[in-house]
């Protein structure tokens, strides 16, 4: 029989996106009644996906609690949403039930680009599905690999590769580009990754296309468009991904310029019952406000947080993405907060940078001190903070934070150069030193 | 023969602030001679001096190189003033010689307070004085030592009982207040910081008095308040510091309220040619603009980059302490920024605070995670961060500082409740937890 239920708040998917709207609904709405309505029985950490390979051993080990939700009187449907009934304001489930909402939140992620060349679907080809029956049987076939090709050099072939390559794999990246990461950071940062790269043993095959994956039922190996063979017996791929948006297709729902679900500065859609977030949702430049195509946990995160807040009244907005995110090759930390050089130029900027090295810890000759760099690009006229990259250890992702916070604020380099840090020796630079403030300087020596 | 020499730019002082003044002196005023006049032969960073004890033991691992003010072609005259000449601006150098100036900045720092009990000048009673001579001598006492006892439990007599605890000494520390860092920090992570102290084997007397330091030559005893005698061989004080001012009310430069050598926005004394920065200078709140007691190495160089770039013309403006600093016992890191609850309501402030603890890297089964938590306050009425507290691992100063950057920029909950944080498995806590967002939406919902 055909049920019909009702709830306040219904949010349609249950990764990082999803759960995060879920909570931020709850703190907002406290009486609201609020579903999270999800396909998996068990939701993996998106970014920790890597990190099952090498560090943590067990997909299960890599899942989000469904307490998080639970704790909070936050119901859990395991289905599928076959149609959004937007007249009558209701989904319908895979068995034919209804669930009726007042507000709707889509959070149904993207999907692994599968490039279109021959071999694709042959056996040991696989993608980065967020799914973890899938993902263990990557793990198991990788019990029994030897030769691993990874097509794309992005941050998640970089974040795959090296942790294969912690297995004993011999492990080759395949990448269009001329360097690994270059999507994400300026050369001289993609270099330092490179190397690193290098040292923990990956091969690198930049400037490379992946033309063909060969193999009797089992791939056999890669062929490139230098026309050279890579030996193979798994191939993951990880060139990039789209968003989900047939849902939101079928309901009719505005779709963006960058195939996103379109939604205005409080992330509703063209319906405006209807909110999206996270990797299904378009996403627009804090900088130039167009179109874009960052997508990152962190700005999915961020996206629930003000769709939660403003259901049933507006309160937040979306400044747009400014982007950060930071990644780690054996010990070698990367970040990277708002424009690149190249990302600087392609947009008509004019800007100075300034860059500074020195030992993480202060003096340096307390333990564990490592050094870190801080490169920052200002726009030259009003000196106002608009990029910076962070090559260093254990705190190179909240020194990029720090970046973010006054890139946000539009700090300039008067201010960002006499920013008030707090040093501490076992934990930063000295205060002699301090890499973002020196950053700062150096580039104030140029205007 | 008394000699005659002039420099463009003089510094008095060769510790953080003077380093970082005649640094920053050399990249705004390229051609200005520049000349650092300084006392010690060698000189101590000043913060690592505790951990010259128990991590670095070695007096000489934790030493400025000259190499950063030679290397940018700024003379070091290893010499005392005596007088400053305002009228011929001038200084007078211990022989006599003459050193005339354009510009003078006072970096001359401060001294440990002692306190008028009976029997501070016994052999093995040491305090904290910045000198590689004086240093050593302690290293030498300490090699002798077993009962120690150190007067005062702020951030300075901590740090120096974890690093004595490291060599096996039986540690006590005597404090007049409730808790150690209570100047510091709120009584919640006081707390913390107790039991982890305790843990390392180090014993609080906490509201108690040291009346009198007893022994025959050599310190055998430290009397209490409550009429106990603890045994000690040696004895530490930190108990506080007075900012060095003798130069300049020799010269009749005004002084300020709390001591310090009275200063503008832009770092001048009442002497338009003649800078103070670091110890010796007076201090202003950030959020009240009073006259405050905080003396911070990293106050220090941003003063020292704010006077040093100000020579020749003004260009940079100083906008207050907002206070910031983080210190580790064992494996605990606690970091403030701005004002703790006790602080606010001291200044009548009404606020709110918001608190969220998660694992600090992620899911929780990444290697080394660990708890870190933060506790934020906003300014009720206009939701402005007006303080925050952390408690975590090796990120936890860097986190801090984070909060630093939003107090500056007036950032308020619904801001900081959307910051556009990066996160990593490896490296931060999880987008769907981040500390700083969550504690900010934990205090909207009492708004």
């Amino acid at each position: 029989m055909v049920k019909s239920v009702k709830k306040d708040v219904v949010v349609i998917g249950g990764s990082a996106a999803g759960v995060t709207a879920a909570i931020t609904a709850r703190r907002h709405y406290r009486n609201a009644s609020i579903a999270v309505v999800r396909r998996e029985k068990e939701v993996v950490v998106p970014c920790g996906v890597p990190y099952i390979y090498g560090t943590l051993k067990d997909v299960r080990k890599n899942l989000i609690p469904d307490a998080v939700l639970l704790n909070r009187n936050i119901e859990i449907i395991v289905d599928e949403v076959t149609s959004i009934n937007r007249d009558e304001k209701s989904l319908t489930l895979s068995k034919g039930d209804k669930l009726e909402y007042e507000k709707l939140i889509l959070a149904v992620g993207s999907s692994p680009v599968v490039p279109p060349i021959p071999g694709v679907n042959l056996e040991n080809v696989f993608v980065v599905r967020k799914d973890v029956e899938y993902l263990s049987r990557l793990m198991a076939a990788l019990e029994k690999a030897r030769d691993v090709v990874i097509i794309g050099g992005g941050f998640i072939g970089v974040e795959f590769a090296d942790e294969f390559a912690k297995r004993g794999l011999n492990v080759t990246i395949v990448e269009l580009l001329p360097h690994c990461l270059q999507l994400a950071f300026d050369e001289d940062y993609c270099l330092m990754a490179e190397q690193k790269l290098a040292e923990r043993g990956v091969t690198l095959r930049t400037n490379e296309r992946a033309e063909e994956i060969i193999g009797d039922g089992k791939v056999e190996k890669v062929k490139l468009s230098s026309g050279e063979a890579l030996k193979a017996d798994l191939v993951l791929i990880g060139i990039g991904v789209k968003p989900n948006t047939e849902l939101a297709e079928k309901a009719d729902l505005k779709i963006g310029e960058r195939k996103g679900i379109w939604v205005d500065k409080y992330m509703r859609t063209s319906d405006e019952d209807i909110f999206a977030v996270g990797d299904c949702a378009e996403k627009y430049s804090f900088f130039t406000n167009k179109p874009t195509a960052l997508r990152l946990a962190s700005i999915s995160t961020k996206e629930a947080r003000i769709a939660g807040a403003n259901l049933f009244s507006l309160k937040r907005v979306n400044i747009g993405c400014i982007g950060s995110f930071s990644t780690i090759i054996g010990d070698l930390a990367l970040g990277v907060a708002g424009l690149t050089e190249r990302a600087a130029r392609e947009e008509s900027f004019e800007y100075i940078t300034g860059e500074f090295k020195a030992p993480d810890k202060h003096p340096g000759s307390m333990p564990n001190t490592r050094e870190m760099k801080v490169k920052l690009l200002f726009e030259k006229g009003s000196g106002i903070l608009i990029g910076g990259q962070v090559a260093g250890g254990a705190t190179t992702a909240e020194v990029t934070n720090i970046l973010v916070s006054m890139i946000e604020k539009c700090m300039t380099a008067e201010e960002v150069a006499t920013f008030q840090f707090g040093t501490h020796p076992a934990l930063t630079s000295s205060p002699i030193t301090y890499q973002i403030t020196e950053a700062a300087e150096e580039a104030l020596t140029k205007l």
